[in-house]
């Protein structure tokens, strides 16, 4: 791979710029940015990569394009990019959810051309080039897309790009893709983020100042709810058929551990407190999380 | 204050041994302990604490009693005491929630004895004696209960225990207390162990190992979700009146975000996400978590 073209280059695209050039994958990075603060962040920052007003320039000199914006801006894109894009250039992306988006790109880009998807499992709460990391990718899984009309030299060569950055692969199609994190991440965030707006709810309510003595679990909660909202709202609306399934079992789930509750089950509510706590133990196990007692934040 | 008995040797009442011994705050430190597997790692970690088998030698002995029990016990433990305990011994507590364990207290605890309570907001979600650390309580809240019957020369004594041990200090009504910590405590947690619950039947429904794929957000709730079931059963058990109030609004309002999802309502989601971020900033302002992003873990 010669050059890489990084369009989008805020916390994560960012990170690849730091990372491609740390591990010498590309011979020169062009960055594609829409936004005026965060091209004069990333000329402060000195970042390694060339920062291109053109479009048309970025992706004509390049052989691998990225595209690291909301999922929302792909149509906008896509619709410039097929002026000049040939079928050779490997195109991904590193969105959150794949159906829709897929079916996004199917619609609108050129007929012939291949986009093939990744999503590596990686970000933080914090958004902006001023807060990537060339290892942000590092022994983090990144999961690409095999659907129907997935081409398969373009995986495997994006597949290898992806290790090259030190990631650990996983191909799944769409639909299986877009069921797992509806789990263990879109619920999560849409959890988190009705905690703190249910939080607020209540400080109007009570009209007492709660946020103060959050360190006895709501400050958690905060870190995620303080996610990109464009982000996630786009996430949100992607993935909507499998985030509603998953919110419809979070609500039943939780109304039997309020009768539980309200009739003191013992054997119930202790038999899932305990089950849960295996979940930790296995994060642990499998790399998924530091093992120090309160993420060694004290 | 010369000697102190704490009753129950886990993660807090260990911590406590170790910041009393440090700061010096007693001559001697009594430890009446249950559990035969804590007491072996007690006197395995040297705690400067003086393990009693006898609670009536302990009481005798100390000037200030500390119950770090799970509030479970207290009904027994009070039984025990009422054949030995006299009006001028300062009692306290850890306890998370207040009135229904209030209200054993009163019931059981023999006449003209006052029992001072405290609920420190700190802790983690590992257990056991080899967890503690000397600095559990140092800049972190501890509330103290004013309720119509509390002694105030008793509760002024504890304030000032607990400040020795560099704890900011607020003293509220056990009704205002279980409001509060019903939203920023209470709820997180079943909220957290909800999520990992439905995590786990989905696994099973989907049969696909989702847990390896925690890191986009799953697994931030595991730390909560992996706290001591006992103590947790304990707290939704006690508190259920308010935490069943903070469980409707909780489902009241993942509702409407349901509905903003299905109906991509834009406006709508967009006012949620970003005015929950707010959230994040007023936290980590009022020094109830760090300032790094992702807790500082990467």
């Amino acid at each position: 791979m010669k050059n890489i073209l990084i369009i989008g280059c805020g916390l994560l695209g960012s990170s690849l710029v730091r990372g491609i050039s740390k591990k010498k994958i590309a011979k020169k990075i062009f960055i594609f940015e829409k936004s005026k603060s965060n091209i004069s962040k990333i000329k402060k920052l000195k970042l390694p990569g060339i920062i291109t007003k053109s479009l048309e320039n970025g992706v004509i000199n390049s052989d691998l394009i990225i595209f690291c914006t909301p999922m929302s801006e792909y149509k906008k894109l896509i619709l410039k990019i097929n002026n000049f894009i040939s079928p050779k250039k490997l195109i991904t992306d590193i969105g959150s959810s794949k159906i829709e988006s897929s079916k996004i790109i199917a619609k609108f880009l050129k007929k012939g051309i291949h986009w093939t998807r990744s999503h590596p499992i990686t970000g933080s709460e914090v958004s902006g080039p001023e807060h990537g990391k060339y290892n942000m990718f590092e022994g983090k899984w990144c999961v690409l897309i095999k659907d129907k009309n997935t081409n398969s030299k373009h995986l495997k060569l994006i597949n290898s790009f992806w290790k090259k950055l030190g990631s650990k692969t996983v191909i799944m199609n769409s639909e299986k893709h877009d069921k797992i994190f509806s789990i263990t991440s879109h619920l999560p965030h849409l959890v988190a983020y009705n905690l703190v707006k249910s939080a607020q709810d209540f400080e109007k309510i009570l009209k007492i100042n709660l946020i103060k003595y959050s360190a006895g679990g709501l400050r958690d909660f905060s870190r995620i709810a303080a996610s990109n909202e464009i982000m996630w709202r786009d996430i949100f609306f992607d993935n909507k058929t499998h985030i509603i399934k998953a919110i419809d079992l979070f609500i039943k789930n939780l109304r039997f551990f309020k009768k539980d509750i309200k009739n003191k089950k013992n054997k119930s509510i202790l038999k899932k407190l305990s089950k849960t706590k295996r979940v930790r133990k296995q994060i642990i196990k499998l790399k998924q999380d530091i093992d120090k007692p309160d993420f060694g934040r004290n």
